[in-house]
Formats: structure tokens, C-alpha cells, sequence
């Protein structure tokens, strides 16, 4: 495999730096570099503009950055969020992480997903909410299209099925009181632990 | 309406604080507090732990929020993230923050997404990705069930379609460095503006 080129605007800030996502070196898809933090551009963007944050260190999950490395990263996600909405005409973004398997993560390198929004752009495609299925649907790909993963041993996605939401009833005050106190007492134990 | 007392476990740090999710007082649904961010329990959780993260200043956009808010909101999300993940015996989290209307978003102050997943959690609601789909439902619900919002006020939300991720070939590498410079040349630009 060829190493590619670093993207010539970029090339001062890369200074030979070989970017990797996951596995993967993406040196020449990388438009935005920070000490901690890079952005890239997408293989199979679901809406034009839909772009990746990643930490430079490769760790699988969010709790495994550090508090700079996270603070960068979603600072990050901020400056790049407000690039991508003002360059592809969006009026909203959404912003996504998969952290974890069975949150369908399927490259275990933390990554943001940044998707600039506007009105009705994804109404022949099913309405807004399909962007989250596609999502998942582009993970999968990028993996497969740099090499790995075959297709038979991609886990198989159910189809999007009709949900009922307006069936369940809301919570009682009492019952959502009742779990805000119980994880007020857990996170006081956690930190108490950390602190030890 | 009567004012709800807040957390007991809480009460120290609220110090008689009355907490605002947008316009509604969820001051006794709160379980985490920091100096610029704030955890909230869910009235129609999609999952067993799902909570919301929000900065204290009520902004509608990302964008919207200084450095410090930014990372204070992301390091919360962090800790909350590992918090519930713990509590509520899951092992991975979608994190979603929708980002302006057109995003999905219907209550018009930051919040961030966090939901616990386990293996096959939603198999019997459709899968894996049906959790967003469920997300943006209960966002409606939860505006709808303060009191705001009328039935028939309520955007039209499609219901889920059968997407054909596959369909879509992956770009050219000569496309996405194209992209890339691009993307890097404007951010350049950008920032080139913001320090003026």
C-alpha cells in the first residue's frame, strides 16, 4: 500500500505525521490537526459534509481519554461543526458517538460524527430520522471498503422497523426523583472512589 | 405549579439553585451538578439510564457555548457516561447531541444524549438502531408532557424506512483529499476571520 500524501494546506501543521484511524492511515483525508485531536473526511458521507473528529491517540472509548484529550476533542467538534454547517449551507448538525460495540461502533478509535442538517434534506430518503440508520449503515462500510471486515462477517442490522413511541406513558415525578436520588448517591460514591 | 424540592442527595451542591432544562424546572430531576453543567433523569427513557447533559446557561446551539462550557459539558458527559454505563450494567453508550431544529432537536437548550446499550437490547424493538429513532420521539414527549406544545403543533416525524445502505459506492480517494483540502483551506479561512 502507498503511502498517500498529507493534504498540501495541511502539510505544515502534519509535518510528516502519519495519521491513523483505527487501523487505518487516513494521513491524506485528515483536513484539521490539533495536538490531540484530527478531523476527516468521510469515505461514504450520508449528507455532504459529514465528517469525523477522532483523538490522535487510538483508544476505543470515550472513558479512556484523558480530560485534556477530551476537552480537545469536542472542542474540536465544535470548531469543525461550525466549519462544515457554514461551508455546506446547513442550518443544524448532528453529532453522534457510537462508544462502544453495542452502541454499533465498529472502528475501535473513538470518533465523533459531525452530519450538517437542513430542511428536509433527507425527505426522499425516509425524513429526518434516517440519518441515524444510515449512519450505522456507513460504519460498517468504511471499515469494509479500507480491507477489513468481509461481508459475511459484518453483524446483520435489522432493517428499520415502524416504532411506537407514543404508546409508552411518561414516568411520575416521584419515579424520576426516586432515580435522580439514587444516581446523585452513586456518583458521589464513584468520585469517592477515584478520589481513594 | 408547585416547586419541586431538589434531590436530597443533591441539596448541598444546589444550595437552593433552581435548575432550567429551556423553560422547564427540572430542579428535582437533577442528579449531577457542576459549576457550568447539569444531569438530568429523562421522564420517557428509551433505555433503562438514558439522561441528558446540559450546560447551566440556556443556549440553543453548540456553537453557542464558550471553550470552558464546551469542555466542562464533554467531561461531564464523560463522567455521567461511565456513571450510568456502571448503574445500570450496560457496556457501551450512544452519545447524541441534536443540534439545532433541523437536527432533531425540539427543546432549544444544548443536551446531550446518553444512553446505555447492552448486547441486543432493542431486539425486540427493532434493533440496534432503533434507539434513534426512539430518541427523536421522546423529544417531542418530553416537551409535549411539561405542558408545551400541542399534538397537532408537533413536526410530522416520518416513520422509520428500510434504507439501503449498500446501494451507495464509496468515493474515490481523489475525491475525499479533494474534500479535504478544501474543508482544510476553509478552516484556515475561519480562523483567519475569528482572530480579526
Amino acid at each position: 500500500m502507498s503511502v498517500r500524501e498529507p493534504v498540501p494546506a495541511m502539510s505544515a501543521a502534519l509535518k510528516g505525521a502519519q495519521i491513523y484511524f483505527g487501523p487505518f492511515l487516513v494521513t491524506s483525508q485528515v483536513f484539521h490537526l490539533t495536538p490531540l485531536s484530527f478531523a476527516l473526511v468521510n469515505l461514504k458521507p450520508i449528507l455532504p459534509g459529514h465528517v469525523l473528529v477522532s483523538p490522535r491517540r487510538r483508544v476505543p472509548r470515550v472513558a479512556d481519554l484523558t480530560a485534556a484529550e477530551t476537552s480537545d476533542l469536542f472542542l474540536t467538534v465544535q470548531r469543525v461543526g461550525r466549519l462544515v454547517e457554514r461551508v455546506y449551507g446547513a442550518s443544524s448538525l448532528n453529532i453522534a458517538v457510537q462508544d462502544g460495540p453495542e452502541a454499533g461502533q465498529s472502528v475501535a478509535h473513538v470518533h465523533a460524527h459531525i452530519i450538517p442538517r437542513k430542511r428536509a434534506d433527507l425527505d426522499h430518503r425516509g425524513g429526518m430520522d434516517a440519518v441515524y440508520g444510515l449512519l450505522d449503515g456507513e460504519e460498517g462500510d468504511l471499515r469494509r471498503a479500507f480491507g477489513e471486515g468481509k461481508e459475511g462477517e459484518r453483524m446483520p442490522r435489522p432493517k428499520f422497523p415502524t416504532v411506537d413511541n407514543e404508546g409508552r406513558p411518561p414516568r411520575s415525578m416521584e419515579e424520576m426523583e426516586a432515580e435522580a436520588e439514587m444516581l446523585a448517591r452513586e456518583m458521589e460514591r464513584m468520585e469517592r472512589e477515584v478520589v481513594k
